[in-house]
């Protein structure tokens, strides 16, 4: 059975980044797979980039994630790769790795990765996902290298966390944000069906929703299709949370919704 | 020898659903190895994504057709899996998969996807590329489940067929519809060299072609790089159909055409 | 240990070129691997692929190199596969293969693709990365052809060179031009750090950058991350050549630059 990379980035895809770093990766471990999980997070955006690993991970075979969102590169951030249950997680010690490393059963042990033998000859300051971490992530991959091969033991309990922002339950309504607008336009929140289950509202219920100066009222549905096309509706999506979607539309450009739109919904 | 998924969908790849389902694959059948066909199938576009695995089919390794272009998720539309004598072809019953399946020589069985063992647990309303389809396929293609293991016989003649528009051949000229554009703007067209070789239309001809409240004379030729950068031309495209095409350029841009489009061509 | 393909084209992500191309090589060579290198070279910029491959090809395994970018696709320009002390390299005879060639040790034998044989049935005149590129990549990856058996023996000196554009080091500046803008919008340079240096640049150094009828004094700086988000920066990049960057941000939009930009550089 083939061991498997995850890997994801901010890199885009316009250019060779991303194949460069399966070049390192073939050529360091050329039994490894490689699964591109995400090369469109929003560049140097690392909640973009912590959200999109976090609702993955689950689905993500055993093994090693790799994930570069680093605005910080070539400065004094740690680049580490860290060990949990579920495998290796390798990146910047930037809050990027640490809510999925948190969902997998958080981290044992883990590394700064300033073993210059295991980087690449010629070490650059500005692309260290080619220099420092594909060959990290090839080598535990492979068996190549164990975690404290690669660097310095550092405190787990030291990498930097993320604070993800929670939604707020209160007396009339529930306070969140838009914090994912996917590929089809449809804005997820933070916001749980537990969460409103509190004030009443049940799937199949009219409930207010406000963004901005708008309100409206939309039905909570269960899945796109149900409805008539156009519609906006409050949908539970695929990572089981609220998300406000257009049937067979855009809800993100329909309603001019962005990253960290406050959003507060109650009964109707 | 491995065994192949051939994986197309609209989700495409701003986000981490297609890397998601690779995760789902590679769990449940590492040995597998996908090949993403087109993910940029115009989204909820049921003919393109037809058309697309049509022009494809033929070019994939036998094995496993995933394709999930699905307005429908989580309605009533069925889930399914047919089986040909090229392979297995996996995805929602509206149409989608059925210009392809009736290719490769049509289907000799068919099952819908409703037994829940080989679900992923917790299946979505919304995502069922990652929750039904990708376990499917998985599963198939390794050899860890047969077709009737996956669910509910189905009438392989009860499927829902896609009807394609089929070119006209008129006393004086061929009416069709351009039907696809490709990623360098060539407008590929229904109609087909043995159409307008009816009118007497040779390769080297000049030919008038109308589309909206146009007309253009352009010549009939056998690839872009014989005329002037710039020139509309038509020619012959790799999937033998007719396509307005600009030398170094981007016809469907500089024409204004879409999906759709009504075109006429008469001899000049 | 498996076989590689480094695949690089301009056909983009948009349809399913790239995805049929993969197919074919699958069908033809199951256990050869292909890594996508990049996909989105501008179209029909022989240039620019050029450079992406120079920019890559240290860090792609051993195997072959399949690099598509053929505007002339169909007309006389014939169809190479190339033998190096690094492995094999298949496109186009119109020099984007060229400098990646030279760079990996330079060709040692050559040959015209010229074999129908070895091509798919039904050739088409404007996709040859499909019938014939692709066949040729994975026949010589998996060792099922040699290089002679693909067609017509060609002496390696005719084959078409690229010729690069050359800073130029004068008296009291370094002349270039911008040649590629990456996918977060850095503009990377033909002048080195050994070019500055001839003038007594050192890294630390401020200077002054001339670009049309702009003159901007920036510091050259190791990495982005050191200097304030939204500061134009002087950096050297992963190629290890000069680039102009902002950081946290696009330089090539906020500085309207573009390939071929002559950029002056002086001390400050």
């Amino acid at each position: 059975m083939p061991a498997f990379i995850s890997f994801s980035s901010d890199f885009g895809l316009s250019d060779e980044y991303v194949g460069v770093c399966h070049g390192v990766i073939a050529s360091l471990a050329p039994d490894v797979r490689v699964i591109d999980v995400n090369h469109q997070i929003e560049q140097g955006h690392i909640r973009n980039g912590a959200l999109s690993m976090l609702r993955s991970i689950q689905y993500l075979p055993e093994g090693v994630a790799l994930t570069v969102v680093d605005p910080g590169v070539g400065t004094n951030r740690a680049a580490i790769a860290v060990e949990t249950p579920w495998g290796f997680f390798v990146g910047p010690d930037n809050g990027v790795l640490s809510p999925a490393v948190a969902m997998m059963g958080g981290a044992s042990r883990a590394v700064q990765l300033d073993n210059s033998e295991f980087h690449l000859p010629n070490t650059s300051s500005t692309f260290h996902g080619r220099d420092i971490f594909s060959p990290a992530a090839a080598l535990l991959a492979s068996d190549q290298a164990s975690l404290t091969d690669l660097g310095t033991t550092l405190d787990p309990g030291s990498l930097i966390p993320l604070l993800l922002p929670l939604a707020e339950i209160k007396t009339d309504r529930v306070a969140g944000v838009v914090w994912w607008l996917d590929g089809f336009g449809n804005c997820q929140t933070n916001i749980s069906p537990e969460d409103v289950g509190v004030l009443g509202i049940k799937l199949g219920d009219q409930v207010t929703v406000r963004f901005g100066i708008n309100e409206r009222t939309v039905k909570w549905v269960s899945t796109f299709g149900t409805e008539a096309p156009g519609e906006l509706v409050l949908v539970t999506d695929s990572a089981g949370l609220l998300a406000l979607a257009v049937v067979g539309g855009n809800a993100a450009e329909s309603l001019q919704l962005g990253d960290d739109q406050p959003i507060q919904i109650w009964p109707s």
